[in-house]
Formats: structure tokens, sequence, C-alpha cells
């Protein structure tokens, strides 16, 4: 077959900033009119590479009409004029992008068939590369969900996600780490375990993800009390001086390809066991990480519902792990309620300061978690006989070391801060007097996310009762903080039509 | 518990034209300073509700800055626009959409349970009803894809489609129907199977596709013709005067969740085997079509690629049509390689041309496979005894009543017209001398697609060998059509990257 090279110059565009924030899809404004479009064929939707000074995107095309561009003009969206770092009127090459190689690897993905190593390398260098559309992504995304990788799909993930990004090394023999599963409300216990376990000399360089499909991840509620985007100089250098750290896990572009699936899993509000579990040891693997503690709540409306699904899953994560070479341990916890009283990034700082301090009304349940997840990080790392970690935990909390400790931090992120507090609030009753008999999680933390968190910092819950509460009709519930009125009247609006999100007994 | 209905009214903003064209992607800008984006706590991508004089729309927000609009004003992508009627200067309210009620059972499917009847239902509602996002419509088709909708899903599936959209009545007791399952490039036999079987005086109301992941959809060949976009009353009437017509059926909104699910394939370019079925089906039983002929082409390289997916395929078509009382043939077709010689739009409807007027040069192939496909919707439908079919139809070709029949349809649809050239053309000639050993049908279609078809009519492939050819070195294989230099530059880079597209046996 005769072989054709033919490739027409078609010039270039200039950039004009018309200021669109379109989030994180790349999109580029184009007149359908300009000898680009015309020479191309291109039109509304069509993918585009755009190529500025060297670096280049693929983006969304939107045809636009000449009351926003002149004809030999090109607009591009806030993320993509960041991502190539454009200037205001610099040339712009626009061109048909390359087919994407990783395509049919997908395709036989969605039709169910099993993807190795390459596949998976394959997949992930397009999805870094920004080959993939948000429509591309949600389909990976997809037909990852449920029990549709297997572990050795796992593995692969697991490794191409780790190729793709940075990778810290440590000089130290042991390098701690702790994850939680998630899906449980108020659920932070990262803060308290850094500061302790770095306290009683074993490092801890955590890396913590934002909010996935919660009002609240770990970076969002660190964030409220200090800096968090750290790059991996800044982030060894805090744990060379304090032994731990709390730090965004996407500053440091470990496992960037995580944090790109997350764009659309937090819009789908799913995720999946094998991609969780991808995405929980690449982001420990990358880390440098050698001993890992994994808090996995279990509870009828947790992310982890059942015995069978903790067991599962801890399976999943014992045979990706024992693959990568980490030491794992998993405490399965209770994941019936709540975790201390606030949700929300705010508000669940408030509850860590209050144990930070041993305040006389601090939640006992996070103190609790806390002692347990350090001293299983404690023993799994050798610092302490195995039963004696919770003795070591606790005293640090009591004598005030971990609060200093957690200052210290703070201090060597950039500095302390005081988290904001909301400006609008509305308190729930009671309908009836009753005994608490639970809580729905889920419908908890859609309410908090109603309410703003975790974009909205100050917004979220604060819960005034725990299961096993007698209450009396009228006596408050919880409250719901905002920082608008229109999603305060939202989640008021969804707080009616699903009333029973704390479930009352009656009392007889 | 206490229930609140606290609903602050925000007032509304004014609408602007800004021109923006999203494809079907309903995007409404505004400032992220305004008073509404203020009290609701919107920011870039959040969904929210857009009422405009009545009519609402779930869009997505961009964030745009004070270059482009006033504090109070507000604007609309193109699609948007269009769906809520808007004018220059409309008040415009924007709010925070309801919680999409099928959410639960969407990610029940995405993490593998079976969905009934009702779930099914109030998925293509909020389909239907523009609640999903391009996302969520990505993740539906790819919970959906490969074998995860079983036989009972794809009934619950067909009936939905069915019962969203208009269905139409006719007073004959026989209403015949066609459709080819597709992934053969060319196979464009429906306008002859139409006029043949509508001469025979057999009623054939034929619904047609645009293009999903092919170059040309019947409706986008048969456009290039006459109009498709007729409504059913102007459909009723073309086919009481000629007893057939070939017309889009997203303009007569048969099964109108089928083109909103075709809006995230086509990108995606995959399908599935139930989701094709329902979209087939839902068509048919729509349309009020009693008597389905199904070609089905299968090859290594078409849709359907082994004896054993034909089977497959064929039982769930004829399962889920018994369950909505039609009667289906399923004629398995060879999908070995293409039909006719043109793949496009203009270039299948000169083949078309050639068969209806007895041109000598006709393509055999097609004309055979519409005669094959005429008998059988003959014989179906008992116009003629069992066996007698191919005779019939061909004598309606041979003696040009069927060409004057076909003449007699585009007149009613609106009126006949010239198939469009293309301005661009390149020959790909044989690298070497051999026998020509087969097509590999997916890049046939993509080099056509890259080419600039279905939306650039006149682009495509005409071809110039067939299986089994003998062919010298520097021999013409097929001429590659573009309207765009850029398309023909794009289809010829791909072409390189992709020998082999026509296979050839070294002559020994």
């Amino acid at each position: 077959m005769k072989r054709s090279t033919l490739h027409g110059d078609h010039g270039t565009l200039k950039l004009r900033r018309l200021g669109i924030d379109t989030y994180t899809d790349p999109v580029i404004y184009m007149r359908a009119d300009c000898h680009v479009c015309r020479a191309e064929g291109f039109e509304a939707r069509s993918r585009v590479k755009v190529t500025v000074g060297g670096r280049g995107i693929i983006a969304t095309l939107n045809v636009v009409s000449d009351a926003l561009l002149a004809i030999d003009e090109v607009a591009l969206s806030e993320f993509a004029w960041r991502t190539v770092g454009a200037s205001e009127g610099d040339e712009v090459r626009v061109s048909h992008p390359d087919p994407v190689e990783s395509d049919s690897r997908l395709r036989a993905k969605v039709y169910g068939a099993r993807l190795d190593a390459a596949d998976m390398e394959a997949i992930i260098r397009d999805v870094i590369g920004g080959l993939y559309s948000d429509l591309h992504l949600a389909a990976f995304v997809t037909a990852c969900a449920g029990d549709r990788l297997d572990e050795s799909e796992t593995v692969a993930l697991t490794r191409a996600m780790i190729g793709a990004g940075e990778r810290i090394r440590w000089d130290f023999p042991v390098v701690a780490d702790k994850h939680s599963v998630g899906g449980l409300p108020g659920n932070r216990t990262t803060p308290l375990v850094v500061a302790i376990v770095a306290d009683c000399g074993v490092r801890i360089p955590k890396t913590s993800s934002r909010a996935i499909t919660s009002p609240a991840g770990t970076a969002d509620t660190m964030e409220v009390l200090a800096p968090v985007d750290l790059d991996v100089a800044a982030m060894r250098r805090v744990v060379e001086s304090e032994g731990g750290c709390i730090v965004w896990g996407g500053a440091v572009r470990l496992s960037p390809a995580d944090d790109i699936l997350i764009r659309v899993e937090r819009p789908l509000d799913f995720d999946s066991e094998g991609q969780l579990v991808a995405s929980v040891l690449s982001k420990k693997a990358a880390a440098g990480s050698t001993h890992v503690v994994i808090d996995m709540p279990v509870g009828p409306t947790a992310k982890v519902r059942s015995k069978a699904a903790a067991q599962s899953l801890s399976d999943r994560l014992r045979a990706v792990g024992a693959a990568l070479g980490l030491r794992l341990r998993i405490e399965q916890t209770d994941g019936s309620q709540p975790v201390g009283r606030g949700i929300g990034p705010a508000l669940e700082a408030r509850d860590l300061l209050a144990v930070f301090q041993n305040q006389t009304d601090a939640p006992r349940d996070l103190r609790e978690r806390a002692i347990r997840l350090a001293a299983a990080v404690l023993e799994l790392a050798n610092a302490v006989a195995a039963g004696q970690g919770a003795a070591m935990a606790a005293s640090a909390l009591d004598d005030g070391r971990a609060w200093r400790k957690f200052q210290a931090i703070c201090k060597a992120q950039g500095g302390m801060r005081e988290p904001p507090s909301s400006s609008i609030t509305h308190v729930v009753e009671a309908a009836s007097r009753g005994a608490v008999s639970g809580f729905d999680n889920r419908r908890l933390s859609r309410l908090a996310k109603l309410a703003g968190a975790p974009s909205a910092a100050a917004a979220g819950l604060e819960l005034h009762v725990r299961s096993g509460d007698l209450v009396a009709s009228g006596q408050p519930l919880f409250t719901v903080h905002a920082e608008a009125p229109g999603e305060l009247a939202y989640a008021l609006d969804y707080l009616a039509k699903h009333p029973g999100i704390v479930m009352l007994d009656p009392a007889e």
C-alpha cells in the first residue's frame, strides 16, 4: 500500500483571554469561519490538539460567533490556559490529535475482556497525557467498577499508576503510612495519628486526598489548619525536621492518574474496589511507604457494608500490597455511625483540636480510634512490642506531646491557621421522643455536601446525639452549617424529602 | 424529625446571547460574583436548573469574567438556547436541580446489579428529562455494554424507551420494516428495499438513524438525495400516497432516549448488544411496525464477528421481539467486505442510483443484497409465497418500477436532489502485486470518518477492488474523498500508520 505523508501547515491563530472557567475540562473557543476550522474540517465538539509555545493539550472545540472573537483569534478555557502556560497574544497552533492508541484496550475492557500490564500502562499513559475526554474517563471508571477488575488487573493498574508519576525515595528503613477506606463521615483520625506516630519516632510522611464522594477528604480538613499544597522538596523538609507531615497527594504529583480519574469519579459519585485499591496503594508505594495501616470502617451505610465485603477488599489489598512489597495491617473498625461531632472540613478540624488539646468535651470516639490506629502503626513498624502500642499512643496525647508535634508540623508546612466559622446555621430537632437507633451515613454525607462541603470549608453538619441516646421531642439532633443561603435551602429541602437520616426508635 | 421548607427567591438574571456552540451539551455562562451564584453557592461545573418562560433545562455552569457579561446577565450555549426557546433579554431563573432520583439505580447497575422495569423507566425518564450529565450517560452506556444486560433487562429497557417517546399507529394490518445491524461499510440497501417493497404493495414506513460509529447512517445517505427531517404527519402523508418512506427517526421523536444515548455512544465509539437490541426494537415498535426483517452482516471485522456472536444477538433480538409482539426474520449475511463501492453519504448514494437505474457498472453485491432482503420482507409479510420473493423483487428493479417508486418517495418527502461531489481526492495504490484477501472494515470506517464522513457528505472512500481481485503494483485500490485539506491529511496520516486496511496476499 502506498504510504502518504501529505501534511498541510494551516498557520496559527492569536490567543485572546476570554476568562471562561470550565473547571478541569480543557475547551478551545474558535470561529467556525476561521481558516483553521475551514481547512481542518473542525466543528463543535471536535477534539483538537492545541499547541502554544511548545506545550500541548487536547481540548474540546466550542464554536463562537464574531461577537466574541476576531477571525484570526482563538480563546482557551482557564484550565487549558494555565495548563499550557499561555499569555495574551500568544501564537496558537490547532491540529487534529493523533488517534488515541489505547482506545482499543479501553473498548476491550468495556466489552468484558481482561487487561494486562501493557494495556494498563497504555491507558494510564494516555490518561496522564490528557488524551482521554471526560466521557472516556467515565467509561474507564465504569468498566472497572464493582468486581470488574480482577487481582492481576488491579496489580497492573496500580503499577501503571505508580509508574506514571513521581516516586519519593527516603533514606529511612521504615516509612509508615496510614489510610482510611472512607465512607464514614467525620472519620478524621489522620492528623492525630501522624502527630502521635511522628512524636514516637517513626517517620510518617502522609499524603492525603481531597474528597471524592465525601463531604471532606483529609487534605480538605487539614487545609483549614495549615497549607497542604507542598511539593516534594517542601514535604521532605517537613518530614526531616518533624518526622511527619499531612500534605495533599495531588500537589506532589504522586500517582497523578488518580487525581485525573477522581475528576470524573467525583461528579459520578462512585468508585470501585479495584480502583480503590489501586488508588490507595499506588499513592502509598509512590510516597515511598514501607509499612501501611489501613482503617476499614464496616457498617450498613459505610463504604464497606458487610463482613463479606470487608473480607473481599482486605484480601485484594493484601494481595496487591504483597505484589508491591508493602507490609500491610488492616484494622476493621465500627462503621455504623459518624466519628466525632463534625462533618465537613472546618467542623472536623474543631473536633481534632478538641482531642489534641484534651478538652473535656472532646469526642471520645475520635480519640479512641486515633489511639487504636496509631498503636497499629507503631506495632507494625516495630517501634513498640505487640499489645503496647495503645498505651504509648495514649500517653502522647495525654501529656500534650502530640499537640505540640501537630503545631510544629503545621508551622513547618507554612503556618497554622484558625478554622473558619459558618455564618448560616439551622438546628434540626427531633419530631418526637425516642432512642437514637442509627444513622444513614450516605445521606448524612449527601446533606453535608448539599450544605456546601467541602468547597465551602465551614459548611457541613454538627451532630448533637449518638446511637443509644434518648431524646425528647424538640431536642436538637444536629445543626446544618452553610456559607450561602441557597445551599442551606437546598440541604433543608433534601432533608424534608428524606426523613430518617437520624433514626429514632419510639420510646415505650 | 423537623421538616423544614425554607426557600429563598434569589430573583432573576437577564439573558444575553453569546453564541457559543457546545454541540448538545447544555451550558450556562454566569459571573461568579452575580447575586445568584453567591446566594446559591454555585461554582464552575455545578449542575444547575435553568428556567426561561416556563421551560426548564439542566445545564453545566461555566463561570465567566466581567469582560463577557454584566453583573445581572447570563448566557446559554446555543443548544440550551434552542431547547428553552430563548430570546435576547428574557428573564432567567437559575436554581439547584432536584436530586436525580434514578441515581441509586444507575449506581446499582454500575456495581453489577440487575435492573427491573421500574428501574429502567426511572433511568430513561431522567435521561429524557435532561437530568443526566454526559458523564452519567457514559456511565450508563458503559454499565450496559458487552453482556451486562440480560434478556429481561433488555426487554425492560426497550419498553422504557418505547414508552418515553411518541408511538405511531397505522390502520394497516401489516406494517413492514427492515433494519441492518451495521458495522459493514457501504451496506446501504434500505432505500432499495423500501422502494421495491412499497412498489409490491406492502407498507414500509421506514425510520432510520444517523451514523453512530459508522461513516454514514441510512438517514445520512438518504439526506443527500431528499429531505429526511419529516414529522409524523408529513411521514404519514408520504406513506399514504407512496406506501413507503425513508425518514430520520430522531425528527419524529420515536424513542428519543435512543438519540440522547447516541450523543455519548458516538464520541465513545462503542455500543452494546442489549442497547443495540433496545435501540433497534424500540424504534420499530414505536414506529408501529408489525413485521421486521433484520440484516445481520457477520464477518471478522464487522460489528458481529462470529457465528456465535450472531447466534447470541439473534436469540436476544427474537426474545425481545417476541416479548413486544413483533414478527421478526433475521438474515445473516456476508460481512467480510464492504458492500458496493462507496463509503460515506454521497458515495453510497451514487451506488444506490446506479442500481436503481440498472447502470451497467452498478455494484452487483448491493443489488443482490437488496433483492434478498426485499424478498425476506415480502415473504414475511405474506405478500408472496415462500421462495418467490426474490423473483418479485428482481423484476421490480429490472423494469424500472423500483426506481420510479423511489423518485416518487423522494418527491413526496420534499424533492429529490443531486448528491454533492468532493473537491479533494487522493488515490491509494497497491505497493506490490498480489491478490486482495480481505478488508479491515473497522479501519475502513475509521478512515472514511477521518476523511470527514458523515458530516462532510461528499467525504469517504471509493473502492476499486474486491476480495479475490488480482492487482498489479501501482494499481488503484481506493480513492479517499474529502471536503477539507486538513481532513484528507489526517486520513492519509492514519493510513500511513495503519497499512493493511486492504489486505494483499503476495502473488506467487
